[in-house]
Protein backbone atom coordinates (compact mmCIF):
# COMPACT_ATOMS: atom_id res chain seq x y z
CA UNK A 1 0.00 0.00 0.00
CA UNK A 2 2.89 2.54 -0.50
CA UNK A 3 0.78 4.32 -3.40
CA UNK A 4 -1.65 5.17 -0.59
CA UNK A 5 0.92 5.89 2.16
CA UNK A 6 2.61 8.81 -0.24
CA UNK A 7 -0.71 10.02 -1.06
CA UNK A 8 -1.43 10.29 2.78
CA UNK A 9 1.98 11.56 3.92
CA UNK A 10 2.13 14.16 1.30
CA UNK A 11 -1.05 15.91 2.73
CA UNK A 12 0.31 15.74 6.33
CA UNK A 13 3.61 13.40 7.41
CA UNK A 14 2.53 10.42 8.90
CA UNK A 15 3.55 9.20 12.48
CA UNK A 16 5.40 5.61 12.48
CA UNK A 17 2.32 4.55 14.82
CA UNK A 18 -0.27 5.88 12.69
CA UNK A 19 1.08 4.38 9.70
CA UNK A 20 1.21 0.92 11.72
CA UNK A 21 -2.49 1.26 12.46
CA UNK A 22 -3.84 1.90 8.68
CA UNK A 23 -1.21 -1.48 8.02
CA UNK A 24 -3.54 -3.41 10.19
CA UNK A 25 -6.51 -1.89 9.81
CA UNK A 26 -6.76 -1.48 5.92
CA UNK A 27 -7.80 -3.95 3.72
CA UNK A 28 -6.45 -5.40 0.32
CA UNK A 29 -9.13 -6.40 -2.37
CA UNK A 30 -8.68 -7.26 -6.16
CA UNK A 31 -12.14 -6.63 -8.12
CA UNK A 32 -11.89 -8.10 -11.18
CA UNK A 33 -13.35 -6.71 -14.57
CA UNK A 34 -18.00 -6.16 -14.14
CA UNK A 35 -17.31 -7.40 -10.37
CA UNK A 36 -19.01 -4.60 -7.79
CA UNK A 37 -17.68 -3.19 -5.28
CA UNK A 38 -21.56 -1.57 -3.90
CA UNK A 39 -25.07 -2.25 -5.72
CA UNK A 40 -27.88 0.29 -5.61
CA UNK A 41 -30.08 -0.81 -2.34
CA UNK A 42 -27.04 -1.44 -0.14
CA UNK A 43 -25.54 0.42 2.18
CA UNK A 44 -22.04 1.98 1.66
CA UNK A 45 -19.77 0.29 4.27
CA UNK A 46 -16.53 1.27 2.68
CA UNK A 47 -14.48 3.40 1.74
CA UNK A 48 -11.47 2.38 -0.80
CA UNK A 49 -8.81 3.78 -2.37
CA UNK A 50 -7.64 2.65 -5.83
CA UNK A 51 -3.99 1.47 -6.25
CA UNK A 52 -4.58 0.29 -9.77
CA UNK A 53 -7.69 -0.41 -12.11
CA UNK A 54 -10.29 2.07 -13.25
CA UNK A 55 -14.61 1.74 -11.85
CA UNK A 56 -17.36 3.63 -12.55
CA UNK A 57 -20.31 5.14 -10.78
CA UNK A 58 -23.85 4.22 -11.98
CA UNK A 59 -27.54 4.73 -11.56
CA UNK A 60 -30.64 3.73 -13.26
CA UNK A 61 -33.12 6.56 -14.92
CA UNK A 62 -36.06 4.87 -16.25
CA UNK A 63 -34.12 1.55 -16.28
CA UNK A 64 -31.40 2.78 -18.72
CA UNK A 65 -27.53 2.84 -16.53
CA UNK A 66 -26.29 6.40 -16.10
CA UNK A 67 -22.75 6.75 -15.11
CA UNK A 68 -22.23 9.67 -13.07
CA UNK A 69 -18.44 9.42 -12.53
CA UNK A 70 -15.01 7.38 -13.35
CA UNK A 71 -12.57 6.99 -10.93
CA UNK A 72 -9.35 5.46 -11.25
CA UNK A 73 -5.52 4.90 -9.29
CA UNK A 74 -4.85 7.64 -6.55
CA UNK A 75 -8.22 8.33 -6.35
CA UNK A 76 -10.66 7.35 -3.18
CA UNK A 77 -13.71 6.05 -3.87
CA UNK A 78 -17.23 5.74 -1.84
CA UNK A 79 -20.96 6.51 -2.31
CA UNK A 80 -21.31 9.78 -0.92
CA UNK A 81 -24.55 9.95 0.64
CA UNK A 82 -24.66 6.37 1.10
CA UNK A 83 -21.39 6.34 2.84
CA UNK A 84 -21.55 9.49 5.09
CA UNK A 85 -24.74 9.13 5.77
CA UNK A 86 -24.83 5.29 6.57
CA UNK A 87 -28.03 4.70 4.19
CA UNK A 88 -29.09 2.64 1.32
CA UNK A 89 -26.97 3.85 -1.95
CA UNK A 90 -29.42 4.32 -5.11
CA UNK A 91 -25.95 4.65 -6.94
CA UNK A 92 -24.04 1.24 -8.02
CA UNK A 93 -19.96 0.96 -7.81
CA UNK A 94 -18.50 -1.54 -10.30
CA UNK A 95 -14.60 -2.39 -11.71
CA UNK A 96 -14.23 -1.58 -15.24
CA UNK A 97 -10.99 -3.04 -15.38
CA UNK A 98 -9.18 -5.58 -12.76
CA UNK A 99 -9.03 -2.89 -9.76
CA UNK A 100 -7.03 -3.38 -7.03
CA UNK A 101 -8.07 -1.13 -3.92
CA UNK A 102 -7.47 -0.44 -0.09
CA UNK A 103 -10.27 -0.25 2.00
CA UNK A 104 -11.41 0.69 5.57
CA UNK A 105 -14.99 0.57 7.17
CA UNK A 106 -17.03 3.33 8.07
CA UNK A 107 -16.92 2.21 11.80
CA UNK A 108 -12.80 1.68 11.65
CA UNK A 109 -12.56 5.10 9.84
CA UNK A 110 -14.26 6.33 13.33
CA UNK A 111 -12.27 5.29 15.84
CA UNK A 112 -9.10 6.00 13.26
CA UNK A 113 -10.48 9.65 13.19
CA UNK A 114 -10.63 9.63 17.00
CA UNK A 115 -7.35 7.94 17.70
CA UNK A 116 -5.10 9.86 15.94
CA UNK A 117 -6.57 13.35 15.55
CA UNK A 118 -3.87 14.01 12.86
CA UNK A 119 -5.54 11.97 10.42
CA UNK A 120 -8.54 14.53 10.91
CA UNK A 121 -6.44 17.01 8.92
CA UNK A 122 -5.82 14.70 5.68
CA UNK A 123 -9.55 13.38 5.67
CA UNK A 124 -10.42 16.88 5.42
CA UNK A 125 -8.19 17.94 2.91
CA UNK A 126 -9.44 14.82 1.01
CA UNK A 127 -12.99 15.75 1.63
CA UNK A 128 -12.06 19.05 0.06
CA UNK A 129 -10.74 18.03 -2.62
CA UNK A 130 -13.85 15.58 -3.41
CA UNK A 131 -16.14 18.04 -2.94
CA UNK A 132 -14.60 20.38 -5.60
CA UNK A 133 -14.84 17.53 -7.78
CA UNK A 134 -18.36 17.23 -7.05
CA UNK A 135 -19.29 20.96 -7.61
CA UNK A 136 -17.44 21.83 -10.60
CA UNK A 137 -19.51 18.34 -12.13
CA UNK A 138 -22.51 20.23 -11.04
CA UNK A 139 -21.49 23.02 -12.92
CA UNK A 140 -20.56 20.79 -15.96
CA UNK A 141 -24.31 19.66 -15.98
CA UNK A 142 -26.02 23.17 -15.40
CA UNK A 143 -24.08 25.02 -17.37
CA UNK A 144 -22.46 23.22 -20.53
CA UNK A 145 -24.02 21.41 -23.88
CA UNK A 146 -22.85 17.90 -24.67
CA UNK A 147 -20.19 19.15 -27.15
CA UNK A 148 -18.87 21.42 -24.04
CA UNK A 149 -18.96 19.10 -21.46
CA UNK A 150 -17.02 16.72 -23.68
CA UNK A 151 -13.90 19.34 -24.35
CA UNK A 152 -14.22 19.95 -20.47
CA UNK A 153 -13.42 16.41 -19.64
CA UNK A 154 -10.77 16.09 -22.84
CA UNK A 155 -9.60 19.25 -20.75
CA UNK A 156 -9.31 18.12 -17.12
CA UNK A 157 -9.55 14.26 -17.81
CA UNK A 158 -8.22 13.29 -20.91
CA UNK A 159 -7.02 9.93 -19.50
CA UNK A 160 -10.88 8.87 -18.99
CA UNK A 161 -11.60 9.68 -22.92
CA UNK A 162 -8.76 7.09 -24.00
CA UNK A 163 -9.89 4.59 -21.03
CA UNK A 164 -13.44 4.48 -20.41
CA UNK A 165 -15.43 2.56 -22.88
CA UNK A 166 -17.22 4.84 -25.29
CA UNK A 167 -21.28 3.07 -23.62
CA UNK A 168 -20.30 4.65 -20.26
CA UNK A 169 -18.78 7.94 -21.57
CA UNK A 170 -21.53 8.69 -23.43
CA UNK A 171 -23.97 7.76 -20.45
CA UNK A 172 -21.90 9.99 -18.71
CA UNK A 173 -22.10 13.48 -20.92
CA UNK A 174 -25.80 12.47 -21.71
CA UNK A 175 -24.90 11.67 -25.21
CA UNK A 176 -25.49 8.95 -27.99
CA UNK A 177 -23.16 6.62 -28.44
CA UNK A 178 -22.93 7.97 -32.48
CA UNK A 179 -22.53 11.14 -31.05
CA UNK A 180 -19.33 10.77 -28.74
CA UNK A 181 -18.38 9.13 -31.76
CA UNK A 182 -18.66 12.22 -33.95
CA UNK A 183 -17.49 14.70 -30.59
CA UNK A 184 -14.37 12.14 -31.04
CA UNK A 185 -13.62 11.91 -34.65
CA UNK A 186 -13.48 16.06 -34.23
CA UNK A 187 -10.28 16.18 -31.71
CA UNK A 188 -11.02 19.49 -30.52
CA UNK A 189 -13.83 21.44 -31.31
CA UNK B 1 -21.11 34.65 18.22
CA UNK B 2 -22.94 32.22 20.69
CA UNK B 3 -24.65 30.38 17.91
CA UNK B 4 -21.34 29.17 15.85
CA UNK B 5 -19.86 27.94 19.39
CA UNK B 6 -22.37 25.97 19.98
CA UNK B 7 -22.53 24.52 15.97
CA UNK B 8 -19.07 23.75 16.47
CA UNK B 9 -18.83 22.22 19.87
CA UNK B 10 -22.00 20.09 19.02
CA UNK B 11 -19.57 18.34 16.65
CA UNK B 12 -16.11 18.23 18.66
CA UNK B 13 -15.99 19.82 22.37
CA UNK B 14 -13.74 22.65 22.21
CA UNK B 15 -10.86 23.94 24.24
CA UNK B 16 -10.81 27.10 26.32
CA UNK B 17 -7.91 28.40 23.95
CA UNK B 18 -9.19 27.49 20.57
CA UNK B 19 -12.56 29.27 21.94
CA UNK B 20 -10.74 32.38 22.68
CA UNK B 21 -8.62 32.01 19.11
CA UNK B 22 -11.98 32.05 17.10
CA UNK B 23 -13.28 34.87 18.94
CA UNK B 24 -9.79 36.84 18.16
CA UNK B 25 -9.80 35.94 14.30
CA UNK B 26 -13.60 35.82 13.57
CA UNK B 27 -14.70 38.86 12.27
CA UNK B 28 -18.78 40.01 12.50
CA UNK B 29 -20.73 41.20 9.46
CA UNK B 30 -23.95 42.36 8.94
CA UNK B 31 -25.09 42.43 4.92
CA UNK B 32 -28.14 44.55 4.43
CA UNK B 33 -30.74 42.91 1.48
CA UNK B 34 -29.58 42.53 -1.78
CA UNK B 35 -25.72 43.16 -0.35
CA UNK B 36 -23.35 41.10 -1.92
CA UNK B 37 -20.83 38.65 0.14
CA UNK B 38 -18.91 37.95 -3.22
CA UNK B 39 -19.14 38.63 -6.73
CA UNK B 40 -18.64 36.73 -9.76
CA UNK B 41 -14.86 37.41 -11.01
CA UNK B 42 -13.88 37.46 -7.84
CA UNK B 43 -12.25 34.84 -5.11
CA UNK B 44 -13.99 33.77 -2.35
CA UNK B 45 -12.07 34.70 0.40
CA UNK B 46 -14.04 34.32 3.64
CA UNK B 47 -15.76 31.52 5.01
CA UNK B 48 -18.86 32.56 6.88
CA UNK B 49 -21.43 31.35 9.29
CA UNK B 50 -24.63 32.54 9.07
CA UNK B 51 -26.10 33.55 12.70
CA UNK B 52 -29.02 35.10 10.88
CA UNK B 53 -30.49 35.64 7.43
CA UNK B 54 -30.89 34.20 3.78
CA UNK B 55 -28.47 34.33 1.18
CA UNK B 56 -28.65 32.74 -1.97
CA UNK B 57 -25.77 31.80 -4.37
CA UNK B 58 -26.24 32.31 -8.10
CA UNK B 59 -24.77 32.46 -11.85
CA UNK B 60 -25.67 33.69 -15.03
CA UNK B 61 -26.57 31.57 -18.16
CA UNK B 62 -27.24 33.27 -21.23
CA UNK B 63 -27.85 36.37 -19.35
CA UNK B 64 -30.17 34.72 -16.33
CA UNK B 65 -30.00 34.30 -13.26
CA UNK B 66 -29.97 30.79 -12.11
CA UNK B 67 -29.94 30.78 -7.76
CA UNK B 68 -28.02 27.63 -7.58
CA UNK B 69 -28.74 27.05 -3.58
CA UNK B 70 -29.92 29.06 -0.66
CA UNK B 71 -28.43 29.39 2.86
CA UNK B 72 -30.19 30.28 6.24
CA UNK B 73 -28.97 30.52 9.69
CA UNK B 74 -26.85 27.73 10.90
CA UNK B 75 -25.21 27.29 7.61
CA UNK B 76 -21.75 27.69 6.68
CA UNK B 77 -21.49 29.05 3.40
CA UNK B 78 -18.65 29.35 0.75
CA UNK B 79 -18.15 29.46 -3.11
CA UNK B 80 -16.57 26.06 -2.79
CA UNK B 81 -14.22 25.64 -5.94
CA UNK B 82 -13.24 29.58 -5.68
CA UNK B 83 -12.42 28.83 -1.82
CA UNK B 84 -10.56 25.94 -1.73
CA UNK B 85 -8.50 26.64 -4.76
CA UNK B 86 -8.52 30.08 -4.48
CA UNK B 87 -9.58 31.26 -8.04
CA UNK B 88 -11.68 33.51 -9.30
CA UNK B 89 -15.56 32.33 -8.70
CA UNK B 90 -18.19 31.92 -11.47
CA UNK B 91 -20.93 32.32 -8.71
CA UNK B 92 -22.18 35.44 -6.63
CA UNK B 93 -23.74 35.11 -3.23
CA UNK B 94 -26.11 37.83 -2.14
CA UNK B 95 -28.48 38.62 0.74
CA UNK B 96 -31.91 37.95 0.45
CA UNK B 97 -32.23 38.93 3.76
CA UNK B 98 -30.27 41.25 6.42
CA UNK B 99 -27.83 38.76 7.42
CA UNK B 100 -25.78 38.35 10.23
CA UNK B 101 -22.23 36.88 9.42
CA UNK B 102 -19.14 35.69 11.17
CA UNK B 103 -16.63 34.87 8.91
CA UNK B 104 -12.93 33.73 8.83
CA UNK B 105 -10.02 34.60 6.19
CA UNK B 106 -8.70 31.36 3.70
CA UNK B 107 -5.29 31.96 5.17
CA UNK B 108 -6.48 32.61 8.88
CA UNK B 109 -8.77 29.09 8.58
CA UNK B 110 -4.94 27.27 6.88
CA UNK B 111 -3.32 28.71 10.15
CA UNK B 112 -6.09 27.65 12.57
CA UNK B 113 -6.46 24.04 11.07
CA UNK B 114 -2.51 24.02 11.99
CA UNK B 115 -2.26 25.44 15.16
CA UNK B 116 -5.15 23.65 16.43
CA UNK B 117 -5.32 20.04 14.60
CA UNK B 118 -8.80 19.20 16.65
CA UNK B 119 -10.33 22.22 14.62
CA UNK B 120 -9.69 19.41 11.72
CA UNK B 121 -11.99 17.07 13.33
CA UNK B 122 -14.77 19.85 12.85
CA UNK B 123 -13.52 21.07 9.65
CA UNK B 124 -13.74 18.16 8.37
CA UNK B 125 -17.21 16.84 9.57
CA UNK B 126 -18.53 20.10 8.26
CA UNK B 127 -17.05 19.66 4.87
CA UNK B 128 -18.37 16.28 4.72
CA UNK B 129 -22.13 17.45 5.34
CA UNK B 130 -21.87 19.75 2.80
CA UNK B 131 -20.64 17.32 0.27
CA UNK B 132 -23.55 15.25 1.24
CA UNK B 133 -25.80 17.75 0.29
CA UNK B 134 -24.07 18.91 -2.95
CA UNK B 135 -24.42 15.04 -3.60
CA UNK B 136 -28.18 15.50 -2.72
CA UNK B 137 -28.54 18.47 -5.20
CA UNK B 138 -26.54 16.79 -7.91
CA UNK B 139 -28.97 13.61 -7.90
CA UNK B 140 -32.14 15.68 -7.58
CA UNK B 141 -30.78 17.88 -10.82
CA UNK B 142 -30.32 14.47 -12.39
CA UNK B 143 -32.70 12.18 -11.55
CA UNK B 144 -36.41 14.49 -10.93
CA UNK B 145 -38.52 16.14 -12.44
CA UNK B 146 -39.44 20.04 -11.50
CA UNK B 147 -42.42 18.93 -9.92
CA UNK B 148 -40.79 16.01 -7.79
CA UNK B 149 -37.73 18.27 -7.34
CA UNK B 150 -40.48 20.92 -5.54
CA UNK B 151 -41.79 18.14 -3.51
CA UNK B 152 -38.18 17.21 -2.80
CA UNK B 153 -37.57 20.46 -1.66
CA UNK B 154 -40.54 21.01 0.40
CA UNK B 155 -39.87 17.29 2.29
CA UNK B 156 -36.25 18.21 3.38
CA UNK B 157 -36.34 22.33 3.15
CA UNK B 158 -40.23 23.79 4.00
CA UNK B 159 -39.48 26.53 5.53
CA UNK B 160 -37.16 27.82 1.91
CA UNK B 161 -40.57 27.13 0.01
CA UNK B 162 -41.75 29.91 2.50
CA UNK B 163 -38.79 32.53 2.70
CA UNK B 164 -37.13 32.44 -0.39
CA UNK B 165 -39.13 34.73 -3.45
CA UNK B 166 -40.88 33.18 -5.73
CA UNK B 167 -38.24 34.07 -8.67
CA UNK B 168 -35.12 33.10 -6.93
CA UNK B 169 -37.24 29.81 -5.82
CA UNK B 170 -38.52 29.07 -9.69
CA UNK B 171 -34.64 29.43 -11.69
CA UNK B 172 -33.31 26.95 -8.62
CA UNK B 173 -36.59 24.31 -9.36
CA UNK B 174 -35.60 25.38 -13.25
CA UNK B 175 -39.67 26.52 -13.95
CA UNK B 176 -41.35 29.53 -14.70
CA UNK B 177 -42.47 31.92 -12.02
CA UNK B 178 -46.23 30.50 -12.76
CA UNK B 179 -45.27 26.68 -12.87
CA UNK B 180 -43.87 27.12 -9.35
CA UNK B 181 -47.13 29.02 -8.38
CA UNK B 182 -49.21 26.18 -9.64
CA UNK B 183 -47.27 23.95 -7.70
CA UNK B 184 -47.63 25.66 -4.40
CA UNK B 185 -51.06 26.16 -5.00
CA UNK B 186 -51.49 22.24 -5.49
CA UNK B 187 -49.78 21.99 -1.96
CA UNK B 188 -49.02 18.22 -2.25
CA UNK B 189 -48.49 16.24 -5.47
Amino acid sequence: MDRLLQVLNAIYPMSHELIEYLAAHIKHRILSRRQFLLRAGHVSRDICFIESGLMRCYYLKDDTEISSWFMKEDDVIVSVESFFQQKISYESIQALETTNLYCISYEELQLLYKTFPEFNFIGRVLTERYYTQSEQRLYSIRMQKSRNRYKHLMDTHPELIMRVPSKYLASYLGVREETLSRLRGRKYL
